[in-house]
């Protein structure tokens, strides 16, 4: 392939830049990249429970690091677009463990990365010093290599409903915050999905958000109307095609004909022809 | 997990007897297997097509024979029902090829293996006494384990139209009953979904029958009355799975809503729960 990192780097850096906002489904296997980047989109953002799921792990590092790093190469092998990587909490509680996943995801093409600050061994978010030690290890590890890497740092106080909800808001934005001054490009607020949240969101965290969309968050044209600069979905697209999965199963056990497992099947030829590019 | 693998070759066999026709709905990963076994059937076959494409690959062996069967493996390790490997046509044109190809199989913990006569390298099918000794050697190398391992034996002549259409039925027949004579559990005929060629195939290959289910063949019910003892989706689920993410790729373009990525969909929980057994 020869793809330059520089390049991917600075590109999916330029993505986040705001005029467009940029939509990231997340794949979860080098199949479901692929048909993400025919679909046009610009970018490829893995998503690790998807991932882990597809592997037969369950979400909240349970997966080794070895074993998510390489789903990260098989996807990155298999598009020309820049990838970034959902790599939880970093694999690891301390900022060298952060800096050696940030160093295995650039060896494994990507040139991005998510890091959570909810902690998965203990529950609860890491401190907020701590937290954004591993920021700035984060960024210092890409920032060695030469490589414009997109550091997305996240805070789970939201999703996790961490915390007394009168301060939650004011919790994460001050966490945000920290995280950007600590070296990261994106601020990343799963949990969040309506209008007030994200608007005070969008105008405090001090540089572009991510809101994870879904049946409770306002529609793509709505978060860029607000001003989020990343719409990403997580496991809802893995988690999609396990529900197709599921009906088809259900229609072979009862009336046990065939049109769930081929309407608006991609067939085999296509397939075949689509991943035809790998060396 | 423990597991027996001589119980579940046993149990595997035992599934053609014919009394009840046995359903796969074939799996690409370990989420697939698992759900499909949380459906309720009894086994798992695996799509060489739809694990090839799942990895970045196209389908007829271009994906490395190790990266097949680790994925065998992660399946394997995800599930408690027997599973029965689609290895295409061995990985190799010889018969040590093919042995060296079922003991891997056995090694990652599967007790059943499809194996096709249709010639990946040069096309066409593998002369008949060729397509013999290489049912026979897998045969040997299963039985050398002591597993009661079940052997699929496939003709390509259909589903590739081979040869004149005239005698395919004939020919089919000869090379079924031969891979039946060498050792063969099961006999499999993919392409085929006319009712009177099964019926002739039910009656002439002498073994078990597998019919590969999908748009044009008969439903379930209707295979079962023809006296077909198996049938599987081959790559169908999983190009169903990229259907969906087809879907929501579209509608996340166009109307910028979250209606395919959610419904239908399990929950983050639920599968975080589902995969929870991995060790």
């Amino acid at each position: 392939m020869a793809i330059d990192p520089r390049a991917h780097g600075a590109a999916l850096r330029a993505l986040h830049g705001g005029k467009r906002i940029l939509v990231l489904p997340n794949a979860w296997d080098a199949a479901s990249a692929r048909l993400i980047e025919q679909a046009g989109f610009p970018a490829i953002a893995t998503s690790s429970a998807g991932v882990a799921f597809a592997l037969g792990y369950p979400d909240g590092e349970r997966i080794p690091r070895s074993e998510m790093v390489a789903a990260v190469v098989r996807i990155a092998t298999c598009v020309r677009i820049p990838v970034t990587a959902d790599m939880e909490a970093g694999y690891g509680p301390g900022p060298d463990d952060v800096a050696a996943t940030v160093r295995d995801v650039i060896a494994a093409g990507a040139v991005g990365m998510n890091l959570e600050d909810g902690d998965p061994v203990r529950g609860g978010v890491f401190a907020l010093e701590v937290a954004v030690e591993r920021v700035r290890a984060a960024r210092a590890a890409a920032d060695a290599t030469g490589i414009p890497f997109v550091l997305n740092a996240r805070t789970d106080l939201f999703l996790d409903q961490i915390g007394e909800p009168e301060t939650r808001l004011e919790r994460a934005v001050e966490r945000l915050r920290a995280y950007r001054a600590a070296g990261a490009d994106c601020l990343f607020a799963p949990g969040v999905s309506d209008i007030p949240t994200i608007t005070a969101l969008v105008r405090d965290v001090g540089g572009p958000l991510n809101i994870l969309g879904g049946a409770a968050a306002p529609p793509i044209p709505e978060l860029q109307r607000l001003g989020v600069a990343r719409v990403s979905l997580g496991s809802g697209p893995m988690r999609a095609s396990l529900g197709v999965l599921r009906r088809i199963t259900e229609e072979l056990k009862t009336a046990g004909t065939y049109r769930t497992v081929t309407e608006g099947a991609p067939n085999h030829r296509e397939l075949n022809q689509l991943f035809d590019r790998k060396p």
